[in-house]
């Protein structure tokens, strides 16, 4: 890893950068992960590079969801991985879900070795024997397996494709999606959308669960029915402009 | 390369990062500048992802500026020459340019497999054997050719680094760069900030100098020097700003 002064402004970011570049050399990411990656800094760089409330509201409600929930389970790609394996897996077991090895450009290499990442964190993931397709995706990009992904009541699909994300809503789940950009069609589509860094995300969300998981159940239903995505996207993309309008006052 | 679905609505930001994953595994493009693109692809998508009006005009200003120079000088880097190698190579033609490899991670393999690459499109590039160095700038980003980059008076370097685009400047060049965020400082310190996707610029810029270059000089400069920079930028701006706006209305 190169040696990234502890001092520097945008230490957190450049860390964040080397992990997933050490992905891409583990076989873990894949490049075009790389490229998504550096959107989302863009993106992160006009939120202020930090958790804002509204994205805090949005990771209590899917907390609260995936509690609720009677098959969650937690996908897991070549970003995640790299980015917040350990967290993935800690949040998991808080919420009882499974987790599930699921790659918009999948090769069965990568899908062994994420998932021996996901076997050193302590659990074992489905999806690497997927017996099932999702309707509406091209074969490759709708492998599921029947435990898991397939027939979920509630998916935590952080950085997830668009068109994935939409078939998964359309076949009646509920999808929370980690996404930086307030625009994309993941964000839009999802029932929850999260707009933070993964790597601020997972930390937060596996805190929350630890103190959510004792709270009766009609108090999470309040807290998942109080959520409004369009509100939040609202709230995320006023925080952007916020920054560009400032910017441009220079 | 993987194969993208034709219908998938982002078939062609998906086909480019394709280009550029490719670029990697021929030894074109560097890691770092795939993370570059992914933070380019961000901006591209608060604008649309689409050449706007004002864009078109900062084209069609740089083009006339290139037909104007009396030594002006294309600068491919990897990503450009994974993007837009052909494109790079016709505008060069048209406008009567040396086309100069200019690389920021520079190594003599990376620099050999780019002007084979050019080549390969039609023309002999300068900047293979740099015999000067661009003051202010560390030795090994500094390089260029005294018949290229170091004495031209125009300079198309897309996608450069802030750094490198003010040494240029500070030597009395006019220096058009294509750059989709209009905040960073190669935007704000350059000629000419064409805020579009290389991948939309430059086949724009080919067809421009085609039709422009049989335009009479007084002609050409009306268009140069009608341009302003500080007006394009806080154009691109608005049309990102409007796009979050219109995005929040639906």
């Amino acid at each position: 890893m190169t040696d990234i002064p502890r001092d520097h402004p945008r230490y957190q970011s450049l860390v964040t950068r080397e992990m997933l570049v050490k992905g891409v050399r583990d076989g873990i990411t894949s490049m075009q992960g790389l490229i998504a990656h550096g959107r989302g800094e863009a993106f992160d760089y006009l939120l202020g590079e930090k958790t804002t409330a509204p994205a805090l509201g949005a990771e209590k409600a899917a907390v609260a969801m995936l509690l609720l929930a009677r098959n969650p389970v937690v996908s897991v790609n070549g970003n995640a991985a790299a980015l917040a394996a350990p967290e993935m897996v800690a949040l998991a077991k808080e919420v009882n879900a499974g987790v599930e090895v699921n790659l918009f450009h999948r090769t069965e290499e990568r899908v062994g070795k994420i998932a021996g990442l996901l076997r050193s964190n302590g659990c074992e993931p489905l999806g690497v024997h997927p017996d099932r397709l999702i309707p509406g995706l091209s074969h490759d990009r709708a492998k599921a397996s029947s435990e898991g992904i397939f027939t979920a009541d509630v998916v935590l699909v952080p950085l997830e494709d668009g068109d994935r994300c939409e078939a998964l809503v359309k076949m009646g789940k509920k999808v929370i999606v980690v996404d930086l950009n307030p625009l994309s069609r993941s964000a839009r589509t999802a029932t929850v959308t999260i707009v933070d860094n993964i790597v601020r995300a997972l930390p937060n969300m596996v805190k929350l669960a630890e103190e959510m998981k004792s709270l009766p159940r009609p108090e999470l239903e309040k807290i998942a029915g109080g959520f409004s995505n369009e509100t939040a996207l609202s709230a995320a993309l006023d925080a952007m402009m916020e920054t560009v309008q400032s910017s441009k006052q220079h």
